[in-house]
């Protein structure tokens, strides 16, 4: 199956946290873009609003992206560095900033026109909440639900994907995981809202990657796009993909394909400490490699799925992961598998 | 606002897990219905389907319901301890086994029917799975989805709540948390399908419970039942309400109302070592204090919620938790709170 | 019993994350201390090395300190914001930045002294490992617990607390949790190196913060130090103390008293959104609460602890927490605590 | 290096949880010794007292283990199922108690030693405690103490291993993590008191498991025993090795070799729903596979772990577990980390 990867800008760029402002340098964005359309097999790039790309800029990066020969694949407008939204942008308590935050996504939508990009992926960071008893679930969801929908309807042609996170910056976020999500973008009646899916959120929120997949499939095909990385499940360390899990990913890229993803496998990493490139590399080389092996052994694994039989599951993963150094006698052969 | 408990009957039998076979003794469906009917303020009561209530029983309970004055609020049909199905009932690979799951239930609608009960409360705990790639979860998701459908299309006169669960006697469960089970709710096309919210099962989902509260209102009224106990959150440790947790108990009742919630609340403890009158009569003892806090401060709470002020929440909730000893000065005064 | 209380001078500062980088403005040190003065029953502070106190600024600091009627708890060495120690400052794999560490926490050692300050609060923040296999568990500890011990050989006028905390802003810190910290506090050989619990680091660690304690107490009475705050448990969220827990905050009140502990009950919040001030007044507030509940009832959470009766102690927590509205009909008599 | 691999002989027989009494059948402990031994590269067993070996049984035993060829690794008392210990056994708050489990479990040391098995796996399963002030931790944790020195002092010839574990059947054991079990270790001022790892333990305790066998090394050498098997993190599932986790595999067999543990890899799995030599089969295979790789790459993990960049060892890990289909292409040569 052809694989289209992608990579968020700014992953390149500096790397920071509450204690420390700065493990890097922060290139500019032309640097970065031309550091990311050298990391192989890349030809998609996402770009955060207002960080990367403003009306201002706007030609100056078509032009850019023109010569390096990526697509934009999305626009990610900032709705989270900006402190005005640091009560919520969409959810906010204020009518202002909500208009604002509204308003601001309707410009960043002209610059994905610009762009000849076909998806805004809406991460609404600062909309939640951190204590309890204050805040207003019922009202911030229904504010929540109408920006959305007002964006939808006043652009058709563009794609609006929901990127859900059950944490940070909040200590509890609107769109924590893929059914609230998905409850959300039914609630708007527009069949151009849907969801990304970021590897790590997931982890954080307790779910299986494959099984939130399946979901948006049954929920009327609503997994828009998907960010790749891996993390020790209670933070979104945002690490290289395959560093901590395995299996996952596996299963993952089977259950893309089972669903008919077609999209963008877009690698979103904040390498702290590392090496940008080579850690957004690495990911790739990961996927490639775990695409390679389903798609090498789809049909077995579309009989293991069915089969339930954990014993036959693991063998199968042992061979392919780790290989079979020691022969037959490893165990019964993978081959019955087959004959089941 | 008047509050109506109950308690499911097994959380008076005897107790057991993986390694000891109990803890104590287990009594007599009739002596356990005595003990439940004699904890203070209980006026409902849930039966298990087989291990208390079975066709040739059914007159004998009847009668003992009347004797005792509590009023039968719901029939939670045994899909979790025949090991027929070990590997789901609804959902299980085996159409035998799933047919045989749909009908068992049937007979337990006719039992509900027989005790005046309006509600089936669902719980499938053993479907889910527990080891990655060996499962469908796109197939099982859907064997779900048209069970639960025939029942609630073969019984309009009852409503059915799906108990969800994140995990437990399954590594995942498929109805998980309250998201996923109103997009199955809503998937059954039925409206006598909704949902059942146990307390610590959305701790160990890390949902807020008044959160979820707020899902279901908003996807159509969904919300059916409540379960109450407490746990340490990783853990679905069935203990005593508010031994643990304090401050998100007022909230969920605050939002019980909110949402126009009048079903019962419900104690679904399992007291492994402690005297499970006792420590049920002790949940419900919180419950009505929790209410009464509520209920005298239903404004200042609304005011709280619309507010977003964090350091104002906390002065009201120490003025109700634990008082004012050191008077005014212990902070600007919680009239403020009204005044804003 | 007498507490003091005290606040780390940061926390009346902005406060930023990787997203965002100020919530707030950041006034100068002299107006936060103006701030922290005033807030009820504050008589300690906090100072950050470099941050809030150099060799440049120590004879100001010491007057305004003067001026303020604050006492100087401890000194914080900035081991955390420098990007020098982005791979660990005492255990880093290069040896020049682990002098560098040494010799700059040994000049904030002579900052301590001149401003009559006994203690050194350590956290190593920077010293851990994000990748499995990408780091020497064992010769980074020896170096970070040589590094303890050089100091606090050099230092033996003053006490060095160590602050664990198990991720952030690495995914996992060599010092995590109470155990481990102890472990290498007796590693050290020096019987003023001790321990800090930061009651967030603790719950984010899965401690009950009571039994930590009573560990330190075993390990030779070293626990040096308290900071105070609260979170929603996966995350350091740095919270108003109260706002989520409730029971536990009195617990670790009864096993401090027991453990003998007398030093500083000291406020380490992030008000990311809220008043500073007012955020830390409130962490105060509700201890001076929890404090007055035990010193009124110890002689009956002694019995508590020593009876293991989960449903008396419930009656108790009700008692205290939410009082008794509806008189003795709502359970036996607490009474029958003290009879046991 | 050479590894010995055994297993717990109770994996072998009936599995249930505290909804459902049994998935399998119970097969005699005869019956279970035949299957254990049939399973490739299994040569060492560890038998459950009470359960599986009594003072009448003996011989019977000892015959059995001699016709199967398998060592007895080690002789696991009985400290969690019997009721009589269910407010704990070594630290129940009742001294004959408390007596009692010293007795048995000094029984259980005469049984060993009629086996010539040099081990006693100490798992105090029920010592712990559910509910906040509760429990007495200094008291318990001395009692526990007291009981583990006086075994310890008792029977010099023999191996004390205590097998610690966050959670289950209590909501907190005593014995919680490594650095605890360690401490308590000290206490007893025993050489032949150790502990053992059971790596889904750790896992549930958030522990990296290389961290925790250097903690065990630095404190005297006393990693004593290891049981494997895998989970999803929050609960001891149980599971066969690899079927969910595989880097941190890699880097426990790097660890324990490094710190020279040349003891028993023992399989601890409880199969609920698979076939149970299957599964302990595929874990033996698993972690022969992952000891192979180590073996083959000893040197170039040493020069990873020292050097501390991710992208190398991710580049390092994607060559052993998913291969390099696509060649040099596919990033740096993983040579290069030779060079270094």
């Amino acid at each position: 199956m052809r694989r289209k990867y992608a990579v968020i800008l700014g992953n390149l760029g500096n790397t920071k946290d509450r204690f420390c402002d700065g493990y890097k340098e922060n290139p500019p964005s032309a640097e970065m873009l031309t550091r990311a359309a050298a990391i192989p097999h890349v030809s998609g790039i996402e770009l955060v609003g207002t960080w990367d790309v403003r009306h201002d800029n706007v030609r100056e990066i078509r032009a850019a992206l023109h010569d390096s020969g990526l697509q934009c694949v999305s626009i990610i407008p900032d709705l989270f560095g900006d402190k005005l939204y640091s009560k919520g942008s969409y959810s906010g308590p204020d009518a202002a900033v909500r208009r604002h935050a509204i308003d601001y996504t309707k410009r960043m939508c002209d610059i994905a026109r610009a762009l000849s990009c076909p998806l805004l992926n809406l991460w609404p960071g600062q909309d939640g909440y951190d204590y309890l008893l204050s805040a207003d679930y019922y009202e911030a969801r229904q504010w929540l639900s109408d920006a959305v929908a007002e964006l939808a309807s006043a652009c058709p042609d563009l794609s609006f994907a929901l990127e859900y996170k059950p944490k940070e910056p909040r200590t509890h976020s609107y769109l924590a995981r893929m059914a609230d999500t998905l409850l959300l973008a039914a609630e708007t009646g527009c069949a151009n809202v849907g969801v990304t899916i970021d590897t790590g959120h997931a982890f954080v929120g307790g779910e299986v990657v494959g099984e939130a997949i399946v979901l948006a499939k049954r929920a009327g095909g609503r997994l828009f796009h998907m960010h790749f990385n891996d993390n020790h499940v209670t933070t979104d360390d945002d690490m290289i993909v395959g560093t901590v899990h395995t299996v996952c990913y596996l299963e993952m890229i089977y259950w893309l394909d089972r669903c008919g993803y077609t999209g963008w496998l877009s690698m979103d990493q904040y390498p702290y400490r590392e090496d940008a490139a080579g850690a957004i590399g690495e990911s790739i080389e990961w996927l490639r490699e775990f695409s390679a092996i389903v798609d090498e052994n789809r049909e077995v694994i579309d009989r293991l799925v069915a089969r339930q039989d954990a014993v036959a599951t693991s063998r199968f993963l042992r061979s392919v992961l780790v290989g079979s150094r020691f022969g037959a006698q490893a165990g019964p052969e993978p081959a019955s598998v087959a004959r089941t």
